[in-house]
């Protein structure tokens, strides 16, 4: 090319398009921004790259990230050992606790299975799930917790055989009509699923 | 929040959301991406950013961002230097460029008014365009090739009244360029044309 951007500008664009969701007009929209516009922006955000990538690692009990090698979470010792609730992400996981229904342990997947997009159990934490599954003290139940979508399911799936496998209790949220909501507004699968699962 | 995401999680999720475009969700991804799978480009975007914040500046002659205090298309001996084409971005420069039918200097505004956005003339280089136009070798043709859209032709507008409040001869790219669209995904012939037309 005759008329190239100069070549930090290039390398920044370039290195923008490493995070998920972003092309090369929007690299070049951040770029420009933050040059012209918002270099404190920048430079905090470099830092924090670095400080994140320094400083965050995989909880060995939970496997969500930390800043610890167990989390606050895990290192609670009033939590039951006994439960372990599998989730998806820490957001799930936030969920739960916003209920305050739930005072057992919890294991933090990071991802779901999804073939479609190449994501495979290896990419997921299933391997740590099996070393959480085998340590001390021992689980007796496991509630499977992950979403209720196709790929949530699939991941159930996996996560239901390993814990099966291993002799362990699993359990799985309920499907149901939500609390509080009439019927007459209800989506049909919810109310199939809710009959289906009646108790 | 009692389950608040670690300090440089947080950090970090804050830092992405100084991007345009990139609200608390996105952020999350971003973030949970690059620490889970890409740690490798996480370091490289911290390092780009740094080396463009310092090694970037405004072309003292045309305002593009630049690594020299001149940028390679002012520095080239070669350019009619009567002529200054004033376009909005270094994308439309090219664009221009990529014609071939154009020989002359430019300067770059790194933006357009829009006075809705709150992006008024000091915004966008109209200060250091008129540093230009009184710089010497002398300018003669101001081309204005800005945008055919309403904020475009309302920077054509500042553009062409301070050009003109100095004397200069100042032209405006023909209406070949569809109206309503962007410069950079016109094709070449109609540029070309475009300039040939100039009025
Ligand atoms: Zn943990
Ligand atoms: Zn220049």
């Amino acid at each position: 090319m005759t008329h190239a951007p100069p070549r930090r500008l290039q390398t920044l664009m370039q290195a923008l398009q490493r995070l998920p969701g972003v092309g090369q007009r929007s690299a070049a929209r951040m770029a420009y921004h933050l040059l012209q516009h918002d270099r404190d922006g920048a430079l905090q955000l470099a830092q924090a790259l670095q400080e994140a990538v320094q400083g965050m690692r995989h909880c060995v009990l939970c496997h969500t990230l930390a800043e610890e090698e167990v989390c606050p979470t895990c290192a609670d010792p009033t939590r039951d050992a006994s439960q372990l609730c599998v989730v998806e992400t820490p957001a799930d996981q936030a969920a739960i606790e916003r209920t305050g229904a739930y005072r057992g342990r919890y294991f933090v997947l990071m991802g779901r299975l999804s073939p479609l997009d190449g994501v495979g159990p290896d990419d997921i934490g299933v391997r740590p799930l099996l070393q959480r599954l085998q340590a001390t003290p021992p689980v007796r139940e496991v509630i499977v917790a992950t979403n209720f979508t196709a790929e949530g399911e699939a991941t159930a799936h996996v996560v239901t055989q390993l814990a099966s496998a291993l002799g362990l209790h699993v359990t799985r949220l309920a499907r149901g009509v939500p609390v509080g909501s009439e019927l007459e507004y209800v989506d049909l699968g919810t109310i199939a699923h809710a009959l289906a699962d009646r108790r």
